[in-house]
């Protein structure tokens, strides 16, 4: 068997031609979602009589025989069969005869790829969703031995206010729980079966489409067979939630790798997480991170390239939506593999308390406080903020810190200080005075590593 | 008054970072949410005590009338006041006194500004879900009208099969469904209050988040200050919801410039939604159409745009997040004005029934269902397919049509064919076998078109 | 012989960690440029006496047996040995012993990956030139034969002016003009020898960088270390090039696939160069032109991939930039590919004369001539315009074309009309008065060919 | 004067297609240009006599005043007018009557615009070019100051060796080389007249491009008329050179951004290019540098409009070229600030030379000396390499420097080590050992800066 559309040329295509417009050196691994989908549509073509019961079991039996052929890694992929569709039917037909032949009967290529990919991208983004729950879930886990560790919060990579390192790592937790939600939206929306929308117009054979859909586990069939078949929504979709995803772990391993840097010192990745220099013996980077932050370029472009595919494209199907499975193909696979190596480089890394809690102690941390302590002191907030800038000002040209002020030296500022600044001033003091949800204070944070053990149940 | 920050600086800003950093220019947009948002913490902060109830109140009458002078287009944005909570806050202390001073207790910049975007975001998404179903609205109405108008459904913009040009119009509709769809749940996810957060640590202040949520009309509070202050995900879902979006009218617009060029005729476009040339006096151009088409780049752009911005960033707040409204401004704009115009546009547009009619005579549309009929009588799918092809073939040779054939010249091809053939080429009946849920056949279309109704209310 | 830095690590690489950082499952095509770059080294080496000369004979040898065996298929890459780079040092090591050991003094992986993919860059794209060469040539040798073939000229899609089919292909010969100008421009700035910057700092060894340089072909040797293992400019540049180059062929192939429409017809594309359709026996679609088309997009995603993954990246190197390489490599399969293609295609393309005059007739294409013809009657442009646009409309509703107007009509409208109006409407007579350099009248288009075939030597 | 397209049309465009096609509101900055074009166009007009010189001399008269009136900020532009061109034109028929409406006369818009962006792009990469030698004249400047100043230069965010300050800086100075040359290519290739290309087919007046071309300063006259109306390559070249420039700007930026943490404290920017907090008063914040970064996510997503945009237009103009204007102007406007407060920043940096020079003591920067100094004694590169890695990991674990092991430890990992091998330790020698061109040495350092001036002047 050649070609599926023969008859009307004269001339065979061009040996170029069919390189370049082939799939199947990439679409062979939708080979399982195409044939279940076409076990389903046999089953459906005999129950409803569009072809003998006999064939429909003889076409069921032998994509299962192609199947474990395939899993076992004995299947012959020909270029020119163009796509993993037309390859196993010519398996098929060379297998079962004629029965094979009737296998696409009222379908075209244009649903059965829509079906295989919509059953593929089901899969992806669940073992996306697990992934990113496993990643959660050792946030929680590290989060939990770190309530009480305190760093200074950043705000333009300057000191701003103590945190608990908790409450840090939660704020990607929060980030990832996002995430979590948007792929579990696309889930939804892409469980949808196309088949039976045939080339663009439908079929006059007499289909059931829902038990095809039940067969399936599809949620709905689609409901226009024009859009079903030229709609790529879902893996669009795929690529803006999963650069969204890589936009947030590019942002978790700029902070790794910040924190790397021996200025900081707030965290040392483990040796099985990170590689060495072919030059300099002393070398011990954090490629893992590094890698990950620069994959997210990679899944950005995807996006982009999936967009301007579609761009001005006129109903139904063109080819260019062909171009959809390679791009689809490696974000998938970039964020699942980035997802596993987050995960296990999280858990092989020490965050330093000792660094962090001393860095939180350099740039005035608790100025916040004191302004909010002069506030208390029935001083308006702006007042008390111009006020406690010049304070600090003072500290900076003379060196000290706002704990090794004396009393008479705050007074020179304001009337208001009392000694009852000092105790405020303590790190812990200053995290634990911001207590409403939400907040670093470690009630709070305790709190919400409840529920975000229980978002994770 | 004059910046927030004064006390620890020495020397006041370059007047051109004054320029550069400044964003009032555009922030002054968000006025009416900023205002409110004020009026809500200043209530709660009176609530709570934490300034006193004759301040809260003189805030809120301050607040309001300054509004009004903004609606009245009265106020003064000064660009030295760097951003619009800057000036507002000046005008109240300016209006007010003292107690203006008080309002950014428990606040701060980086919390006020999230807020006062996600509630300007929900009033835009609410704004671009009611213009879509507007445009549902529009294509359902014209559909209604077309559904036994008879066109060429294509792929590859070749005559593949004929189809109701109500079936092919609603195959926007369940584009801009799904569209609709996706703004629900973004809207859903960003209807969150961060105020409350402070800079990045939360506050020391006795603060009422779930009143200030209740007061603005939030259904949940941030969860981590940290994350509340340095989310930019749910602007970033509204450019790639956009995104798709202005895919799909692109798609549209392709078509209909496609339809009113003179070799097609297929539409014309009223004289209120076309523009002519300064050179050319014969021409009537489908400008309107073309610009939604390439404001699709603008679109694309935007979102490239604010995902660059956020690759990367540490925690928490970063100055580079400055640069999402812009690019949120332009994108929430174009939209908006593309839902507009597309309505109006097609509205305005007459679908040339007869030229559609005639086309759809051309282009063998009718094959597939000549090797359906082959597949009827026992003839095995793939064969039936070459058979048709080689008849096609002698049919371009011999320049017939698939209708004019006599039956002694099918039976040179095959000697299934009968006198029944013929009865089955009509376009109509080529259009109503197809008579399975999704597909073109007009019962299904009248279907199709009761749903769509029912989704619109 | 194991990883290049084992010495300062107590444990080994995660197996995951280790999939995840290797690259030699993709940079192993740039093996012959590695090799070529190390036997440059080597021979140095030995010439300045950083290593004997035998040693520097020895590994010269050594490396010309692995690249043989690589050439033949036989070399056999080890993912744990993570690149290119040393899986072809350990097989030296292998193979010659002690002497393989000091090949990689005096340099270090990241000067020596910069070589690399400069010497790759430069050849491909020298490659690239000479296929938009001959792309070009095949444009000439089309436009030769239809300098008097007539078409409209389109703007907004809509008939503008007629023009000749040679003038409107030449104009995709200016575009890509420009690209080859672009791509040689970026060539002689890669062109720049990095070997000798190290690790980032340059080497104490007393090397001759010059020497190195003129063995492998470069013009000039890299001014400063940090810049020349961290640049990736070239990269970039050869993406944004090839981004305009695929943007000029998407809109060739927009165009020929609009044109293959039945409804236009003014091509037709050869057997060889179109596919059929698994279900519509009646297809042949322009598949290979929606197929390049469509890897616009694929292209633009890698350019933004690249961009974004250097955004924001400290001097000098770090390992976010190993993704430039699949991308770039990409980029560059891509572009050859689709120059063949497009190439093969447009000789195998019919353009069908009959139709495109008979379109040219339609559309009032001569109506910017009758309001040139009453300005040189001394009517102002702007008046000559609106009363020609009335003319238009008049025989729009009475179903005529200008051509076919008596004097009669034509001095309803305008008293200056006389009979000198009629030759003037001819359509060759309308695409010849455009007699200037860069216009469309035959004269100046044959002007253009000689001009064009000039540049192509 | 209304529309300049009247005639063919019954009914007035709707308001809202009004607004949303206008571009008076954006493209009125190219009214200089317009003018300088038109004024070129009547001059060559009247020597043509095409039209009267007395006609010529009243429109170059009436422009004139048009552009006094506008450059004076007195001009009324009306957006019911579309565009620049039409305002301008409209005004001069108001002011000069009957002579003002020949001036359209052998030019349609689309060569009209398309010369105008030339002009205004000539302009501002003349602006960009210079902006750019300023900072690098700046960077200079510093570099001079700080050849002796040692830092660690880092890959991975790692110590890797030391380099000198003015080494580093010079690495920005070889980004900002390359990206003037590109400008400078830009420029060339754009400097061409595409006026007389008409709306797409030239005019059959007898036109003299050449004189036009030599009064507007274009170099030559473009070759093509349907090309010259639809490229906007020269827009796009201008996007992703700046693309490429901001991502190097965003490089320094994200150093000097995470030099001014209180961790590294290598740099501190003066008060005049900071912001402060509006919450917490100790604030000192990189904003500049931050939202520098932050704009390269601005520049990328115009570049990717633009290439959206052009994607797939069929010849030859279309109105989605309209979007190219905002997006190009955006671009200029933002590199154009951008390079000059990167040029003020940096000149109100205060590099602290002690911090790093104590930095680039901790991190065992001499590790690759001393495995260099291993090659030298005659141990394989390979086997030094290892054994540094060694000492290193001892050095670690019992918290010394390199430069505090003696002798007897040193030996225990190799008898090669003797007492030469200190001197080698120190931070300038390990630094000026690397003397050969393009490396760290001192010498090598001031040559480069030699070199650096001269590519400046």
């Amino acid at each position: 068997m050649s070609k599926q559309w023969g008859g009307r040329f004269e001339k065979p295509v061009d040996k170029m031609v069919e390189m370049f417009t082939q799939s199947v050196s990439f679409d062979s691994r939708l080979a399982p979602y195409d044939i279940a989908a076409s076990i389903a549509h046999a089953e459906m073509l005999g129950k409803q009589k569009i072809i003998s019961r006999r064939d429909a079991a003889a076409i069921v039996k032998g994509l299962r025989e192609i199947l474990r052929e395939i899993d076992a890694g004995k299947f012959r992929w020909d270029v020119s069969l163009e796509d993993v569709h037309t390859n196993i039917e010519a398996a098929l037909v060379a297998r079962i005869g004629e029965a094979g032949r009737r296998l696409h009967t009222a379908r075209s290529r244009n649903d059965q790829v829509a079906t295989d990919v919509r059953l593929w991208a089901r899969d992806q983004v669940d073992c996306i969703i697990e992934k990113v729950r496993l990643l959660q879930h050792t946030l929680v886990r590290i989060a939990e031995q770190h309530v009480s560790t305190l760093l200074p919060g950043f705000t333009h990579l300057q000191h701003a206010q103590p945190v608990s390192l908790a409450h840090h790592l939660l704020a990607y937790f929060e980030m990832l729980q996002r995430d979590r939600q948007r792929f579990t939206e696309v889930r939804n929306r892409l469980n949808v079966l196309p088949l039976g929308s045939a080339a663009l117009a439908g079929t006059p054979h007499p289909i059931d489409r829902l038990f095809v859909a039940k067969k399936l586990g599809f949620d709905r069939i689609s409901e226009n067979s024009m859009d079903a078949v030229s709609d790529r929504d879902f893996l669009i979709e795929i690529c803006s939630c999963s650069a969204l995803l890589m936009m947030h772990l590019s942002r978790f391993c700029e902070e790794l790798i910040v924190w790397s840097s021996p200025e900081f010192g707030f965290v040392e990745i483990g040796d099985e997480f990170t590689t060495g220099s072919s030059i300099m013996p002393q070398k011990k980077n954090p490629d893992v991170a590094e890698l990950i932050r620069g994959k997210t370029g990679r899944v950005y472009g995807s996006l982009m390239a999936l967009l301007t595919v579609m761009k001005g494209l006129p109903l139904a199907y063109n080819r260019d939506m062909q171009e959809d499975k390679e791009r689809a193909f490696d974000v998938v696979d970039t964020v699942e593999n980035c997802l596993d190596v987050m995960t296990g480089m999280l858990a092989n890394t020490r965050f330093c308390s000792d660094r962090m809690h001393a860095a939180a102690e350099q740039g005035f941390l608790e100025a916040t406080d004191v302004a909010d302590y002069l506030v208390a002191k029935g001083v308006a907030f702006r007042e008390a903020h111009a006020l406690v800038g010049r304070i600090v000002l003072f500290c900076v040209k003379n060196q000290k810190r706002l704990t090794e002020l004396t009393l008479d030296e705050y007074r020179t500022f304001s009337p208001c200080f009392d000694d009852d600044v000092f105790p405020l001033l303590r790190l812990e003091s200053v995290v634990n005075r911001r207590n409403t949800p939400g907040a670093t204070g470690m009630r709070q944070v305790r709190r919400a590593l409840q529920k975000a053990k229980k978002a994770l149940e």
